[in-house]
């Protein structure tokens, strides 16, 4: 593959024609994916020629890297060359020329290579990591790393290691609409909010990043504080501060409340029997308005619930999101997890008023459904629009070196039948809001509605609160139409089938038909 | 005794004195308490023709009820007629007319009667009670229960009972001087701030409450609530609601914490070990600036704290209190007290921004003192200026019904030695900016130094953190020129003696002489 042209580029791009023009012209037998990569054919430059030796890319004819690269992403690429929804003259007579078999196996081969981890163009990354690693959720532009991630997975390559020119042509070509390729039009509907400095400062980024090889936590450590900052008027929404957390003591605390709160399993782990991290449901590492900003939860306890029938703290408010969304165990009040999640939101909070009613609490509200909502409509529309992330079967994914990037919606590695997301009103607000991942507010009332309908009639883990009786356990707090926790779904009792932590399904006292 | 007189009351007064002048004239032996009561002498006349026959006061002749009134208090009345602090046309010749022997017995048998405890004159408390029991902190002006209390201490004598036009009789007398009868003219500071409406509102309070018979609790069912209001500017000096506190499950919640705050011995009994109440340090509820108010307290946690070298909770904050201020033990995290009084202070500080640096939060600051604090010039303030609640041993003071009124500054019934108060700077900064009572901001800087340096040279229960040894102790957690726990005063080792909740002195270590 040689790189897509841009006019500065030409004159590669048309050393990368001339050689596809010319050369090999009289091949007989089908190549192997190595002899295209390594040799080429009569129709194809070998792979390597403008690649690199190990698929590392080369800053001379601007290629980008390709080892590692997920074998999906390849493919995809590679028919995307020839269908001209990604356009590039050299690669687009490359992939033309190579049958579906050869693609695929050449996707394989990328995917398989290493490469050096150092990065292909020593661009310094200082100062360029705001977009990179946080995002700018007020124009709903997530972090890049949270759907590229340390190691990619699926659709979303990982970016460390490619050269700066490289991300920065194809963010670009996303922005002009000449790569249309990406699912969802994701990539497009980011790239347009994206100015020149924007596109340069996350290419930069990246491109000073040594490509993957082991375990990083680089998020962890760079991702912004919270200061105090004045809150706005009556009615605006506050802001939390991005300064920096300091670095004492106390930072210490707030620095490790965040750090549990982007990776639990890490952090927490004896509290969390899921793959989900706080910030699964809490984006922008908790700050979000429109998915329960934890600023605004921390103004508002204590406060009754309804929930247990008590005064909550906010310590004990923190303990039923191990409890329930985490499907974990709670930890004991007082334990330096919860002091921390407690210090990091303290943190956020800084500026804010304490005011149980705080706007920007909670989820963006959703209107009623003009339909009741349909399990099949929600099906459909899941496909389509969620399950590029969350699977086809909501199991969610990891990347490629098995770290948790998207959360499993149902079965037993999602949120239990406790959690406040198997309530169909909460599921439905969050996705009103927030899905598909960056373009919130795009769905309509109705399609929130029945996609949040169909995600909770599926099966999960176990209410902690269980009884010993599906029924009882539904009467007793699950009592509604919020909830289809010991409903019968396609002949399927809900709940009936407790879902143990790991995704194992543990046959515990079947009410009805198993699924 | 005969009330005070009044140009409207001048007819009864002129009756009184005619009573007086006249009668029984040529009388022998002195004649007994008793029958001066009933009888009256040649020159006096009976005092329950004016009185009432069990010291009720009378309406018709306007004066006071005198039955269950403190012993010293009606003695010093009786005094102070006939030394002119006090004006009364009438009481003036009866007093002179009394022997000191007489004065101390009817002061005596008053003091004893009981009299009945239905309001004399039927007038409606209802919205009158905002001075009465919550006083007006802005102004320094004290809850008129938190001196005179249920049953009235010393020169504190209770004012339930007493006529509407008596009190008002009072209060207008001590603030135009014609009484200047009272003890550091706290009666006239605070009587000169009162409105004519403040003066009624008052005095129609106590006029429709019964007379002290039975233990009450009216303080803690109508304390005020905090609801939320808006902070002001950057600068300005949050300030709490007034509004009430809902009727609700959560309001119950709160109430309960602001009960236990006025009365920790009653509400939160297993876990304080003295007569300490949150509201003895946190004046005014919790509520008022300069004695660490609880709202400023409550947006400042989590917070690192060096007493104990790591993240505190506003809830392990609260547990030292219990542990330290209450010499009591710390409630575990979750007891219902501490999620009461978090509550509570989360109440208060609804509408304050979260900022560990709100104005209002801590002491009023105090300058150092020109002079090195001095014990002895310390002693001499505190026999003038503070004795007078706080009683010559420093042991505090009760009410005649043995409620706790005033704080115990040392001894076993006070803060222990791991206690902020401890610190003189502590104590120096709550004295200058709220000491004497209602007199804040009176004293000099280094008056305050003074009486604090005074007040902590004085033994008290032993710091929990204690090690087994004084010395190590003190290196531990004392070591400076802040504290006087492990130094030498008039011979004798501060800390060796452990004070045991109580008042027993429990000798345990003896590194230096005993006391």
């Amino acid at each position: 593959m040689c790189p897509r042209t841009e006019p500065r580029i030409a004159r590669a791009a048309a050393l990368c024609a001339l050689l596809v023009a010319t050369g090999r012209a009289a091949a007989a037998a089908p190549s192997s994916a190595a002899q295209i990569m390594h040799e080429g054919t009569a129709q194809i430059p070998a792979c390597v020629s403008c690649h690199g030796a190990s698929g590392e890319g080369m800053t001379t004819t601007r290629a980008p890297r390709l080892a590692g690269l997920p074998a999906t992403y390849l493919l995809a690429q590679l028919n995307s060359f020839s269908d001209g929804s990604r356009q590039n003259v050299t690669m687009a007579p490359v992939s033309l020329a190579l049958s579906p078999d050869q693609r695929a196996q050449l996707a394989q081969l990328y995917a398989a290579q290493r490469g050096p981890t150092q990065p292909p163009i020593g661009s310094a990354g200082a100062g360029n990591d705001g977009l990179a690693l946080h995002g700018r959720w007020a124009q709903q532009i997530p972090a890049c790393v949270q759907c590229h991630g340390e190691r990619g997975v699926g659709m979303f390559p990982p970016l460390a290691g490619q050269s700066a020119e490289y991300i920065i042509g194809q963010l670009r070509a996303f922005k002009d609409g000449t790569r249309h390729s990406d699912a969802l039009g994701l990539m497009h509907g980011i790239a347009a909010k994206l100015s020149d400095a924007d596109v340069e400062a996350a290419a930069s980024y990246f491109a000073a990043r040594p490509a993957p090889a082991g375990k990083s936590s680089a998020r962890a450590d760079a991702l912004p504080g919270s200061t105090p900052s004045t809150a706005g008027g009556a009615k605006a929404i506050f802001q939390p501060s991005d300064a920096p957390i300091p670095d004492d003591p106390f930072g210490q605390v707030i620095k490790l409340g965040r750090d549990v709160f982007e990776n639990p399993r890490k952090y927490a782990a004896r509290y969390v029997g899921n793959d989900l991290r706080c910030s699964s449901c809490h984006l922008d590492a908790g700050r979000h308005v429109g998915s329960a900003p934890m600023w605004a939860a921390y103004v508002s306890y204590p406060a009754w619930r309804a929930k247990n029938g008590h005064v909550n703290t906010f310590a004990e408010r923190l303990q039923g999101c191990f409890l329930y969304s985490m499907n974990g165990r709670a930890p004991p009040l007082g334990d330096p997890v919860l002091v921390a999640l407690e210090s990091y939101s303290y943190w956020m909070a800084r500026g804010a008023p304490v005011d149980p009613n705080i706007p920007g609490r909670g989820y963006t509200r959703v209107g009623k459904p003009a339909l009741a909502p349909d399990s099949l409509r929600g099906a459909r529309l899941y496909e389509s629009r969620c399950a590029l992330c969350h699977g086809p079967t909501g199991a969610g994914a990891r990347d490629d070196g098995g770290a948790p990037l998207f959360p499993a919606l149902w079965g037993g590695n999602s949120y239990n039948w406790g959690a406040g997301m198997e309530k169909v009103s909460n599921a439905a607000a969050f996705i009103k809001g927030n899905m598909p991942f960056s373009q919130g507010d795009t769905l309509t009332d109705q399609e929130a509605w029945d996609v949040a309908w169909f995600v909770d009639s599926h099966e999960r883990p176990q209410d902690p609160r269980y009884s010993g009786s599906v029924a009882q356990t539904r009467a007793l707090y699950h009592d509604g139409a919020d909830s289809l926790y010991g409903t019968v779904v396609d002949g399927y009792l809900l709940g009936s089938k407790a879902v143990a932590p790991g995704g194992h399904l543990s046959p515990e006292r079947i009410d009805g038909k198993q699924r």
